[in-house]
């Protein structure tokens, strides 16, 4: 079973007060590129792996999805979504993506925000989600990129000038990265963008598109403070679709 | 026109001497990685972008190959690879990979080692390639990553512990990067993982396979100095297919 670090109260907590938590789609820098890879809504169905709040749950009935379907493995995430949400089309289940089992040919578009790099067994969970889809559906996710996770040591580094760099070491050498992030030991699996694809096209996908995320211009003159992730990409985002 | 920096002496005789130009496949510790991603060469034929010495032409027509085709924009490169073969089968010709012309549906395969990275039109390259190869035909490559060519100043950092890590910064700023090696100002494009592969979904290519090579623990073995490539990619490989 995965470790399920979003019940952990201390970091639920400080996960809780995130500004992609509090404000949504809105407060996740990355959300227009994701969207931008997402097909029209209407009438599809839809499942959200690692839904948390249910913020995407609640966006793509907006946009005119049929039944949605939101899976999660953290109870508080789950109890808080249902709260936000009555809408009878969007259903909210405890899930755990390491041992996932979904019906075949169920759904059209299966989306997952910075879930995956939690996942071990992520070529199960893939073949999976395949499963899952229609031929011609589409898989959307986004996750930590592994120059992120890559580091023994993932922290800026600034020189005697006051210029930052990212010290990439570790990169080839895929497995769990146990880090603090409102927690100890939160445990997230590194693996190469090259891991990512191949896992993608055994599983039967073929890529669309892959996007190293950054800010736009526009974004960082609104939050500066977001300049530093055109530095070293924080995520990257793949578009596959079932063949 | 493409920066000519293979024609300049200095650059040329530093080159010349490094182990993949002496002892040629051999000698590319990535090569095992890039012969893998080989389709059966029997009667394909084969052009070589980027051919320097003409190593992988001869090991083409070596492996069964038809007609080879071996390009490069180097006079001194072009003029070695000749001397050193006497194939009917393979021609040599002098092109500029930023503005090349190939005939249509010509090749079955098409091949290119440490390259694309300086080509700054590389929608355009790709998309003559796609021309030139038949439907199902495959492109075989590699180039410098992103993560190598990325830094401002590319180079190891090594901590007090003596622990090396690589200091990535300016990822998303895609463009020319200056760097010196063998010669002042060989200029290299710089483009994301992303970047590459969404030119080759657009240009028509459906993605098989996407290495960020790192050396084998035999490798190591053999060339200890090889270790550090570990930690961070040098280079990528990459297969795909003509749709």
């Amino acid at each position: 079973m995965a470790q399920n670090i979003y019940d952990d109260p201390q970091f639920f907590v400080g996960y809780s007060g995130l500004r992609r938590s509090v404000e949504g789609l809105a407060g996740a820098p990355e959300w227009p590129a994701l969207k931008a890879l997402l097909p029209d809504l209407t009438g599809r169905r839809v499942v959200d792996l690692g839904c948390g709040f249910g913020w995407f749950c609640r966006f793509a009935r907006e946009a005119g999805a049929g039944e949605v379907l939101g899976l999660d493995l953290s109870e508080n995430m789950l109890a808080r979504a249902r709260e936000m949400a009555s809408d009878p089309a969007i259903t909210y289940r405890r899930a755990d993506l390491e041992a996932l089992e979904l019906p075949v040919a169920s759904f059209d578009l299966a989306y997952s925000s910075l879930a995956f790099h939690y996942v071990e067994n992520l070529s199960g969970l893939l073949a999976t989600i395949a499963r899952a889809l229609v031929p011609g559906g589409r898989l959307v996710f986004s996750a930590e990129h592994p120059i992120y996770t890559a580091p023994r040591r993932p922290g800026w580094t600034v020189d005697s000038d006051g210029h930052k760099s990212w010290p990439v070491d570790h990169y080839l050498a895929e497995g769990p990265r146990r880090t603090n992030w409102f927690a100890e030991g939160v445990v997230k699996q590194h693996r190469t963008i090259g891991a990512y694809l191949n896992l993608l096209v055994s599983a039967g996908f073929t890529v669309s598109h892959l996007e190293e995320w950054g800010p736009s211009q526009a974004q960082i003159a609104v939050q500066p403070e977001l300049a530093e992730e055109r530095e070293r990409p924080m995520f990257f985002i793949v578009a596959v679709e079932r063949r």
